[in-house]
């Protein structure tokens, strides 16, 4: 009887952590060839300098919003893979999706930087994060099924990592729909909900 | 009696690994670069923006088509990994080699997405394809060669591994052919091909 | 009583490492694409050649200095993770701050190249330093209140760290100040004082 | 009695490694940002873009020379490695010293590959060798004044190391000097010995 394939491929775990971490650190660290230095021809004086510098705000401000999406589902993805015992060909590609989706970050963060009064960036922006949060659930539901739990992982680490992804989808989404008002309403609820999910102060409830 | 140089380098799989981890990392990230934020200045209106972003979706298909291709080869690079009791020098260069071409895929995708009509482009991209095949097949060879397996790999794993690449590059040769047709009669089979790799589900005879 | 997620979240100091070393990694090798082989066109003989590469100079310099920050700032993190039992989600979300400063030196390098001779530039650039120097201090201070240390640290390291942090960022304040005079007097200065540290021989005193 | 920083800083062997690997991964990658896809406007047809590509192949020849080239002084690099026991700040300086010369690499090989047939360019990129080997050469210094070999590392692994190192330099060297006649002698010189290197078949007596 011939082996399968499927036993031999992806279980893995150091290696999708590995690869989880690198593209994560080079998603990140793309984030800033956004950033441009100012034409030179353009520059004449400090002041020149400076006012080219403050024109660069709100790309900076997609900056630290992008960089702080990526780290809550860093922080996401990793505090599923500290609860495994080991990984398999279907989790592998799961995760692999979720890495495209990571991978389109600093595209999307381009997209909203440029066209930051747009509401067809601001939506895209939050279908990536959409993407992302379905992912990490769907992640977590062949984990599940699989059984590739750590033995000792309490039975009520799976209501608290599923509340917390479907509160802060539901807290994104909210975020998103503010654009009928005006994308800045969007751009300042959402990066509130990510600083409360970081500091985990104001933000009580959801940290459950 | 001198040290052959060959007895210091190469044997440590964990760095070979690290460093495919890392290339595979960054190749899937580089991907994004190929998709380039519309120009603000063709934009005056949200129904401006949705029509450029729909211009850009032969670049979407042609990104998702090549992280799958590169998902799929580092699962199959890490089948081979997992067996493996330590690395040579041999090894090594072999892998290295196939990094070389895992880096090249970035290249033959954007080339894709420019000219995606062209059947010069599909072809280099099956080319690039074949040459991974090709360089995964070379270092299985160098594996059994050496002896480099774990003790506990069953003999039967040989023809799994051997099977699957060679069925693969069949399908992606006969799916390169169609494009005596059409380009995206090759493209189309080439990603159902890939999506069956990757679930597994509905190409049973292929999983073995 | 549900499980916190900050029990679950951010534990893993092995993948807040990888994370960083990556993170470290890719903004070093970013450096590079600020400098550009100068356009053929322009280049008819090998004195052209030899000219245009001469002019390159200043980014071969700035190109240096952030590769040596960076460096620094790299066995800074490394110095307090070798000390670190585990980490946690406050420590994880520092460290993610820290590595955003980190890939901010890519750009703040290429404003610094572009306008070598304008304070805003040299300004921002030690601004992005200091950034850099506050978090790590912070990212101590986080470990110290949460008790992350292993156990047979002694008491004396924190003194060694602080007293570290502090003195490099007096002397690189003091440095970023002599733009009042020059800017070339600022960055000599600050290269000075980044090979004392990296060969600590000249500048004993702030060794300790 | 204060705690020198020394102490504490540089010794952890792996994220050395990690750093280096990491380097390595993105400046392997960072290599096919050289290549282009053709402008699509210029091209009319199947002939156009194989014409197109064919003018490729001089930048597909020095992406396969800085691939062997990077992947000679990753395998250089992780012999000395492997016969660590510990690291130490010294040594990790003149290995982040390494690594800018690794990350210009990508440079040189645009210069060279945009300048193929200037002495200029080949001489730059035969320095970026130098600088690598010389580089190596005193880490390696380093670690035998510092002691921090295994203790079951044999006496005679210094020889060999050292006269891979020199042999190597001398040939490069003597490559370069080959542009006398004509730049493609050189190349194609470098190539040999590096694919002598790599197979480490034709050239017996270099492997010791």
């Amino acid at each position: 009887m011939p082996i399968s394939y499927n036993l031999i491929a992806g279980k893995n775990l150091d290696r999708l952590t590995a690869l989880s971490d690198g593209v994560f650190a080079v998603a990140m660290t793309l984030l800033v060839l956004d950033l441009h230095a100012p034409v030179a021809a353009a520059i004449h004086s400090e002041g020149d300098l400076l006012h080219a510098l403050a024109a660069l705000s709100p790309r900076l401000l997609t900056y630290l919003l992008s960089f702080m999406t990526l780290g809550i589902f860093w922080m996401g993805q990793q505090a599923q893979f500290n609860l495994l015992q080991r990984s398999d060909r279907d989790l592998g590609w799961v995760h692999i999706a979720f890495l495209a989706a990571v991978s389109l970050i600093p595209f999307s963060t381009a997209l909203l930087a440029e066209f930051i009064r747009y509401k067809a960036a601001l939506i895209l922006y939050w279908l990536n994060i959409l993407i992302l949060g379905l992912l990490l659930l769907a992640a977590w539901c062949v984990v599940r099924r699989r059984g590739l739990l750590k033995p000792d992982v309490p039975a009520e680490v799976n209501g608290a990592i599923v509340r917390r992804i479907v509160w802060a989808q539901a807290l994104y989404a909210f975020g998103a729909a503010l654009c009928v008002f005006d994308n800045w309403w969007s751009i300042a609820f959402i990066i509130s909900v990510q600083l409360g999910f970081a500091t985990a102060f104001p933000l009580r409830p959801f940290k459950g």
